[in-house]
Formats: C-alpha cells, structure tokens, sequence
C-alpha cells in the first residue's frame, strides 16, 4: 500500500515535494493544499489542489502532510494547529526558536497521538546528524560548519531592499584557505571573515547611485559587515541568465583525536553539493515523511527531530534486504 | 551514573577501546575478559583484568561488554554466547555472513531481554549509514565506496604468506580519476582496476627470487589479479620505521538527481581520513555501546545494527541540549 502525502503551501519548497514523490514508488501525492484559491492554482503534475480552509475534511486520508510553508510566520502556526490532526513534517529552520516551535509541537501531537516532524532538510537536518555522529564518534576534538558554494535567499533579500537595487542575487562561499586548514587537522579558530566570504550580483536602477548602493552593501550589520564581500553590476538579462538556479551546499568537518595520549588524528567530512536547495531540502522531507508514518505505525507519537529517528525508517527496503545490501 | 564497559579480548582492538572510554566522561572501563592467564596481561591503563572463563560470575555488574575478537573464528561464538547474559557489541564484518550473525545473535539476545549490536565500525558502519541516508534521500541515483589510502591487513597476510617473504604491508588506494569522475556527477560505470590500485612494500629474505616474489604477488587472485599493484621491496628497518602505522579511510559518494525531469544533479559526499583504523573503529563502539546499555534501558532487546539506532541514543548530551545546540 503506497503512502499519501498532502503537501501544504506550492513556492519552490511544495513544489519540490511534488517531484520528489514521484521518484518514490512507495509514496504518492494526495493533493496540495493552498491559501490561495484551488481554481487558480496549475500544479507541475497536474495534482489535485483543495483549499486550506477544508483541510479538516480530509482527515483520515492523507498519511502524512508535509508543510511547505516559511518558517518566519507560516510554519509556528501551522506545524502545532495541524500536528492535532495529521501527521506532519516541516522544514523549520530559525536554528535559535527551535525549542519553542519543539515544545509548541510536541503539545499538539501527544495530544493528538500523532508523529510531527520539525527542521527537516539539510540544515537543519543532514549536517546536524553529521555534527551529532562525528561529536559522538570522536568526542576529544572540533567541528566545523561551511556553507556554500550557494545562493542566500536572506541576503539577497536585503540587498534588493535599498534604495536603486532593482534585483539581486547573493552567493555565500566558503574561504578555500579555511577549508584546508581544518582538514589539516590543526583545529584552528576561525573568525566570520576568515569562514566565508559573499559574492553580491546585482541589477542598479538607472541613473542609481552604485557606489553607494556598493556602500550600503558592504557595511550592512549582521549580513555583510563582518565579512569580505564582493560587489558585481549586471543588467537585469545577465541575472536572469547566469544566475536563475538556486544551487547551495556546504561542509560538516570534524577533527579529532584518539589513542592513550591523543597521539592519533580523524578526519571525519560531509559535504553536499546541490544544483537546487529546495528540491534536495524536498527529497529530505519525502523520506523524513515515510519514516512519521511508519513510527506512528507503530504507537509512537509526539514531536520528532533528524535526531530521533533511526535510519532504517527512511529507507523503502526491508531491514533484511538493508543489512544484506547496505550494512 | 556511569556505564561499565567491560572489554573482552585485548588485541589492538581492545586497546583502542580502552583509551576511548577515558574519552567519555560517562563511561568507565569495568575490565578486560582474556582467555591468556590473567596475570600475564598487561594493560595500557592499569585496568583489571579477568579470565574469560570466570565471565559469567560478572553478570549484573558490568553493564555492557564489547567483544574485539576477530570476525573470522571469534565473533560468530562469542557475540550469540555472550548476548545470553549481557548487552553486547561487536564489530563483525565479513559482510556477507552478516544475515546468518544477525539471526544467531538475534534469537539469543531476544531471550534474554538484552541488546546485542553487531557490525559496529566504519565499514560496516559508519560507510554503511550513510549509504543508506544518502540511498533513502536520492533515491533516482547511484552510490560509490572508496577505500583508502589505508593498510588492508588481510592483504598485507596474503603477501606474507608467499614463500620468501619476510614481512609485507599492502596499502589500498582509491584512483583518483575515479573520484574525480563520480564527484562531476557523471555516473560513471568503474571496473574494479578503475577504482582502486594497490601499493605493496616487501621485505624478502636474504637470496629469495625477488622477480618470482612480485609475479607472485601481482597475478594472486582476488586480492592482486584485477588491480593494478607496485611491489616496492625495502628493508625490515625501512618497513618498521616508515610502515609501522595503521591508517586508513575512504569515502561514500552518492550522486543522484531531483526535479520533475531529473534536471538536477546533487552530490552527496562522506569521508574519513584515519591515522588509527583500530582506534577509530574503538571509538564507534564506545559511542554505540552507550546507546546500546539507554536501548536497552527502555525495555528494547534483540540483535540491532547501526540501522536500528535513532542518533540520539549516541550522544552523551541530553535531547534538549542536542536540538538546542546541534539541530
């Protein structure tokens, strides 16, 4: 029996779960859900679209939603509300409000005797596992987090917000110099500005003054002042063309030592390289999605991270076939 | 409370185990079960050590051993023998026989309410989670091991198995074209000679027929015959001074696509780089014991592999500290 999904919210994000499920022969869409209205919206596969307002009515058929919101406003309000009903999973990504969105959550599922799922992706997600297996695995040693090559849709944000930028786009792009050293070994302390360094595109209104949207840029607090940015005018045709995709990525690297005297060093390094961040974040999301439904399956209810989930639950296979094949 | 390790079985190993619990700050080493006179073993950090025939007079004390006995001969006795009476793990890993371990470790572990781990390591291990992570999240693609550079004991036996031979250390090393031609997402179909060569140094005995010895070496089949292999004959005291150590390493590469028609190409990439691969292997077992003696905590038994264990279980933190810190 395959598994339905509903998916809530159609940007980029839904979208990618869109596709996703098809690549899975155990899984299939149930339908979308929107805000909008159901008669405007034209999916990639031509799924069923029902309203937000009505979803209560499709309760008992759907298996799992996956909730393709934003994590700003969206996603605090919906996971709990619709944790009391469904099982869910979302993509939650404001790394410092996840133990209240948690506890929020993790309220309404009990209750409910459901599975919900928080900060499902790859960061959140796939590189935490990778720090919590490398910190567990090598205890006496550091890591280090690098993101990039890979479009910031924060940063991009923030610069089309001053004054004479017509677009923008910002890439976030790890120091070759810094990655060596932590492979190195040499477990060194890093600074903001020796991690990563932003590469800004963007198209100037006419006539705008450039030197000081360049300016306002490069001295932005939070974003740009602490790191060395680059900033590149192009017209609105070379942005469309050369910088459409929504490529990301990054690195977990852990070093650490072992033996009577620590005389022995590890290297322990995961790394990504996505030509699309929404729809590999999707592809997560699709297999976290499998592993809710076969947990509740089981009795098990309430909120749920990367952490608390066995590996065998993401996987199609049978546990025979996994430790025949994979272990 | 701490947990009581008890380590049975005192080779490399062994010893690797007993410098990884002084790591753990919620570990402590109970002892080392041998089956040499006690009173002729000498441990690295002063622990006691007992008869393997006594061990039996220590159930209900130590809190879960970990058997470092050889895949071959001992773990396939000792782990179905010794999970009648104790939360075990092992690092088994002739991955062929794992289904038939499973089973027989399984039915003993289950009867007696305990937790038997197997395979624990890097490969199987840590190779194999993440090639089910990375199977389970791209599941429209295709995934490479690599090992290496690193010393492949049973190949160093083999050589030194060949009359006229001294002593031998065989390195295996990952082609680096191969890496290169799975990292650019390609796909590429890799004979065995493609994907790794072998680098052999040889101390032949005074007078031996050095050209016999190589011819030998390089035409054995299975370990030589479809691999591109480089004899190098040195000295004893060339092979103790510059092969003395036990490195090793590797990497799980999966490169799969996304989209609603496999437009996009996403690169997922583990690796390790290990001065110690016994020491390495040590410190995964520590990590998975811990998780093993909380499993069992909670009333779970039966055999279980790195499949079967949520990460969380792993760590020594708690779950608020690791969603709050690490998520």
């Amino acid at each position: 029996m395959t598994m339905k999904i509903g998916i809530v919210g159609y940007g980029n994000l839904g979208r990618g779960v869109e596709c996703a499920i098809r690549q899975n022969s155990d899984t299939e869409l149930y339908g979308v859900f929107t805000r909008r209205d159901p008669a405007t919206l034209k999916t990639l596969t031509g799924a069923s679209v029902y309203s937000m307002d009505d979803i209560l009515n499709h309760k008992g058929k759907v298996d799992v939603l996956i909730i393709c919101g934003g994590s700003a406003t969206d996603l605090p309000v919906q996971t709990p509300a619709l944790a009391k009903h469904f099982n869910v999973i979302d993509s939650f990504d404001t790394h410092a409000k996840i133990p209240e969105h948690f506890a929020n959550v993790d309220a309404a599922a009990k209750e409910a005797g459901k599975i919900a799922m928080i900060s499902v992706g790859w960061d959140p997600g796939m590189f935490s596992l990778n720090r919590l297996y490398a910190q567990s695995v090598l205890p006496d040693g550091k890591d280090y987090t690098f993101w990039g090559k890979g479009v910031s849709q924060g940063h991009s944000d923030a610069i089309r917000r001053i004054e004479g930028v017509v677009d923008a786009r910002q890439y976030t792009i790890p120091v070759d110099e810094a990655l060596t050293a932590v492979r190195s070994g040499a477990n060194p302390d890093l600074t903001t500005r020796q991690k990563h360094t932003r590469e800004c595109f963007v198209v100037a209104a006419e006539g705008a003054d450039k030197a000081k949207i360049e300016n306002e840029i490069k001295t932005m607090p939070n974003y740009f002042a602490d790191y060395d940015t680059t900033v590149h005018f192009i017209s609105k045709e070379e942005l469309d063309r050369d910088h459409a995709g929504i490529p990301h990525g990054g690195f977990v690297i852990r070093c650490g030592k072992t033996g009577l005297n620590g005389e022995n060093t590890h290297i322990i390094e995961y790394s990504l390289k996505l030509d699309s961040n929404p729809e590999f974040t999707s592809s997560v999301l699709v297999a976290y999605a499998r592993a809710a439904v076969r947990m509740n399956s089981e009795g098990m209810s309430g909120c749920k991270t990367v952490f608390d989930v066995a590996p065998a639950y993401l996987s199609p296979k049978s546990a025979e076939e996994l430790r025949k094949n994979l272990l």
